[in-house]
Formats: structure tokens, C-alpha cells, sequence
């Protein structure tokens, strides 16, 4: 028998004993080192996803592992290789598959959600869902592989030129990657954030962290270079969306990560002055996947430093409320297996 | 002397004589032939921008006409050549200008707003906002080249492909060019518009004209085509922001043409859900007037029709009233000189 954490409803999860699953033809199955917790997951917890996940979910899709099994049909893997999953089961058949976007297929199932994931000792999934790992890499760190990828594919749709400066708006876990990920490639980048602690934690990694209520953003910008040549709305706010516009360069490019519940005034008269653009952003590509996995394996920033607690699968429930009580946490991680 | 109409505020233009203008140095003078009337000078008639053009402005810059006289250090112009005016003026040292889009220049200039404009016998510009036009080209249909140029600017804003469904929200001129030039680049065109002589109008350039009233545009191009690969926002109402983003495919890239003068509720999600993208269109670049220029030149298409009205400069007054009073109008040109 192996571990899952089952969320239940009414912000409850129960660890059960689960039969380990065996992987179908086309699957493998993976024994889950970590798995961390994010934004997404909070918001099971919350309840606001129960039309979506039901009450008998196993949630978590930020996870490393390595291989147990191998189903029949699959070829390219071994046994107790590292590994990681790009958690997107796709249709293959609407037209945003057919126009090669399966990454924001029409039907798209996302393990963890709509389907069973990574909070359990052994996970089955679709082989073309994984990753290989290099040997030698930290299980650890390459759960962050997953929310690396989004800031990855967020800033690869952002084409940033070396000399642009840059603005992210929100500095929670995906902000703060797409901000040490921009300032590899802008000339500079600010990340505005409202809380105190999160802007401590930014500052670590020599981002410039704004208070706006100490700093007119848009003045500063407009200033400086006329501007922010990108803008990265990663807060999902009417604020950051007002921000957005007010903030940018003539022909401004800004990405829209942040998920927004309602609909928020848009200066839409700012798109035609200026020529602005925007881009949404979701998920990952497997490119990026990739790029995310070169940065783990090089060490290309002190992943330690963001990965904020670290607690083991039995302790999930009080890591989740812990979490809800935790707005200056970054990434809480949950040991699944056994350490390396 | 020579005759100009001058915007007097309180929809009330006078015709005057005036003395014609003498180029000063790097300046040409033109005699004008055509002037047409566009959406912006309807609302300088109707008082909307006093504080921008005041109450002594001659108007008009959908234009074409003859040089006349050569300033000081010009060179590349014979008199008496065939001419159309980009009417655009920029600083050269802002951020926009030296970033290459001095088409929106921080401190641009527009030639019949800012300063005068073309509804006068002879128009005096700098030398480097003027087009050669080849001879033969007709100056009635010359003087359509401006809006036709911005259409230009828009589609390739657009970058069309072959295999391309396209929606055009508003049927108005500039909506209707789009049309016909979208038509040109993509798989089809449809143009969403409410007014029945429009649609009418658009269907006489063999343009899809789609009553809002009447089909349900968002099911219709989603149940065909998993929804529109580009959509042109022309309307600049609430109505038409609400439909770019429900009306898109995966990936649809929206260009938002019309000029919002309030902060519509824009679905935001959507662009993070479907990875939509929006682009600002504003005026046209030289570049853009050349193909315009082409176009004219080629008779591509029938621009006898689009013309619904041609008046004298001496009627001015009841043709700003008639136009008024005339939703179903496409284009009313101003004879400013001789009929060519």
C-alpha cells in the first residue's frame, strides 16, 4: 500500500492507504518525491473548485519523482530514472490542437485536478506527460520545475530585447520566477508587490521590489524611460489591470499571467494612443518544461531560498492552513517519498 | 485670395477667402483638389474637441491634390505633380520617436486638428509628409488614400494568413475598407454591423454583412470555426469589447481599432485562458500609405461606390449637417479645386 492525500471538501484532507497504482498501456508510473503546493491547490482547499475536482480528489501536480513501472507500449524510459510531469492531457482533435496549442486544448484535463495527481506515493500518468531529468539533480528542487515552467513560457511570450525595461505586477511564487527569469534577459526589471515580507524575499534575489504605496510606479517609469517597455500582470487584479496600461511604453507589450475572476475596467483608448499590445499566458509548452529543467539542473538561482518550509504528506492538512495563514510564504513543498 | 472653411465652434463652419499660403523652408505647397470627411472632423462639429482644435481652425485631412510651390531646401517635387498628405508631425526625440514609431510620437502633431488642415485651396506641410501619387490616378478617388492607409496600418497589424477567418466589428468607412483588404489576406471576412444601409453597402463589396440583431455571431464562428482567427475591433463601444474576447478562437489575435472614450469591462480571462492577443492600431506609417497609394492606383477595388456624396467647399456647412443627419453614409468628399 502506499500514501495518498485525498482532498475531501470543507478544507479537509484525509492521507489514506491507497493500492499503488500499475500503469496502463502507454503509461508509466512514477514513485513522488516532492510535491509542492500551489496558488491552484489553495483554491481547492477553499472550496471554490469543487464542481471541478469533487470530494474524493488525490490534488498536486508540482512534483518530481522517479520511475517505478513502465506500462506496455512505452519505450525511452527506465527504471528509477528522475523524472518530472508536464501535467496536460490533451484532446488532439479541437482546434486549438489541430493549430499545434495543445497546451490550451479545448478539452484539456489537468492531472491534479481534473484528474488524480501527484499527492500520493505512486502516480500513474500518460508517458508523453514526462520529463527526463539528468542524473544528479536535486528531487527537491525539480519539483519547482513545474511553476518554473510558467514563468518560462510567460516570459518566452513576452520576446524580451536586452536593452527593455521591465514591470512585474505581483511578486507572490510565479512573479518572483518571472522576475529573476526577465532580469537574465532585460536591462532591468522592478516587481511591485504589496506585501512587506514578499518584497524581503524579493529583495533576496537583488529583485528591485516596489511598495506602491510608497512609490508612484507609473510616475517612476514614465520618467525614467518613458515607460515599461513589458509588463508582466501577474496579480489578477482591477489594481493591476488599471497598472497595466497606465504603466507601459508606447508599444508596450504586456503579458497577462494573473487570473482574473470578474471582469476589470480596461483602458482599451491607452491600446489604440500607444499601440500596445497584449499576450495572454497559460501553462507551458513542452519547450519550456525543458528550459525550466537546464535551469534546475545548472543551479541557475538559490532554488533553497524559495522553497520556504518543507513538510511530509502526513502533515498536509495543517501545511495547507498553515499555508492559508502564511501570506509571506513562497513555495511550501511536501515530502512525499523517501528524502534524497 | 483662396477659399478655406474654417470650424467656428457651435457646428458652425464658415467659408472664407484667405491669402494662400507660401511654403516656408522644407515646407511645399499644394493646391488641393479633394477633401473627404472623416469620423473625427464630425466630432470636432460637433464641439467634442474645442479644446484641442479651438475656433479658428481649418479642418481636413483626408486630402489630394497638386504641388503648387517648392520651399526652401525641398527637393524631389515638380510643380503641378499629383500629391497626397500623410498628416502626421512628430517631435523626433521621444521615447515613441526614437524607438522607430514616430507614427505615435508622444508630441505628435495632426495636420488639420493641431494645426490646418486641407479644406482650403492651398495647403502649405513639411516637404517629408507628402506621397508621390503616379499620373492618372484619379484625385477623387486619391483623397480616400488617408483612411485607406489606416485600414493598411490595421490588417498588417493583423498578419493574416491564407487560412484565416476574420470578424470586422463596425461597418462604418474605416470597418468597411478593413473588410475589403481583410478579404484580400484571409479565408473570409464577415463585418458585424447594425445599421441595414451599411450592411446593404457592405454586401455591394461582396462583403459577409452579419446583423447582430439577427444571428448569433459568437455561436456562429465558434460552431464553424472554433472561433475567430483575428478580429477587428472598429466600434469603440462597450458592446463590440464584450464581443472581441467571446467571439476569438484559441490564440485569436484581436486589433482594437476604435477609440474607447470610456473603460469598458474587458473579459481579462479569457486572454489568460484562450492565450488571446490584443494590438493596438493607431493612424499608418509610411509604408502603409505606399500601399494605399497602389491600391488607388490599381483601382482594387471600386471606389466610385464607396463615395457616396460629393459637395463644394462652399456647401460645407449643410454637408457637416446632411452627414449628421445620414448614419447610412459610407464616404462625403469635399471638391476643395478644380474637378479633375
Amino acid at each position: 500500500m502506499t500514501r495518498a492525500a485525498i482532498y475531501k471538501g470543507d478544507h479537509t484532507f484525509v492521507v489514506e492507504d491507497v493500492q499503488p497504482a500499475t500503469p496502463g498501456p502507454g503509461d508509466v508510473s512514477i514513485e513522488v518525491a516532492y510535491c509542492g503546493i500551489c496558488g491552484t491547490d489553495m483554491h481547492v482547499f477553499h472550496g471554490n473548485m469543487d464542481a471541478r475536482v469533487g470530494h474524493s480528489r488525490i490534488i498536486g501536480h508540482e512534483m518530481s519523482g522517479r520511475i517505478k513501472a513502465i506500462g506496455a507500449g512505452v519505450d525511452g524510459f527506465a527504471l528509477g530514472e528522475p523524472v518530472v510531469v508536464r501535467p496536460l492531457v490533451h484532446c488532439g482533435e479541437c482546434p486549438a490542437c489541430k493549430a499545434g496549442h495543445s497546451h490550451i486544448c479545448h478539452r484539456l484535463k489537468f492531472l491534479g485536478l481534473d484528474r488524480d495527481g501527484a499527492m500520493q506515493g505512486v502516480w500513474s500518468v500518460p508517458a508523453y506527460t514526462v520529463h527526463h531529468l539528468p542524473e544528479g539533480i536535486s528531487l527537491k528542487h525539480a519539483a519547482l520545475i513545474e511553476p518554473l515552467a510558467v514563468a518560462c513560457h510567460d516570459v518566452r511570450r513576452a520576446r524580451l530585447q536586452g536593452d527593455e525595461h521591465v514591470l512585474v505586477i505581483g511578486g507572490g511564487p510565479i512573479g518572483a520566477l518571472i522576475g529573476i527569469l526577465a532580469s537574465k534577459a532585460a536591462a532591468d526589471v522592478a516587481v511591485v508587490e504589496i506585501n512587506p515580507a514578499r518584497r524581503a524575499k524579493l529583495a533576496q534575489f537583488g529583485l528591485n521590489a516596489i511598495d506602491p504605496a510608497q512609490t508612484d510606479v507609473v510616475k517612476t517609469f514614465q520618467d525614467q524611460w518613458g515607460g515599461a517597455n513589458v509588463v508582466f500582470e501577474v496579480s489578477g487584479s482591477d489594481a493591476g489591470a488599471a497598472l497595466m496600461t497606465a504603466v507601459a511604453a508606447t508599444r508596450g507589450r504586456l503579458i497577462m499571467v494573473g487570473i482574473n475572476t470578474r471582469k476589470p475596467p480596461v483602458d482599451l483608448f491607452q491600446f489604440f494612443w500607444r499601440e500596445l499590445e497584449l499576450f495572454g499566458a497559460r501553462v507551458y509548452e513542452p519547450e519550456d518544461y525543458e528550459r525550466a529543467i537546464r535551469l534546475v539542473a545548472d543551479k541557475a538561482f538559490d532554488f533553497d531560498s524559495f522553497i520556504t518550509d518543507v513538510v511530509d504528506l502526513a502533515q498536509i492538512q495543517s501545511a495547507f492552513t498553515k499555508m492559508d495563514q502564511s501570506p509571506d510564504a513562497m513555495k511550501l513543498m511536501v515530502r512525499i517519498g523517501a528524502a534524497e
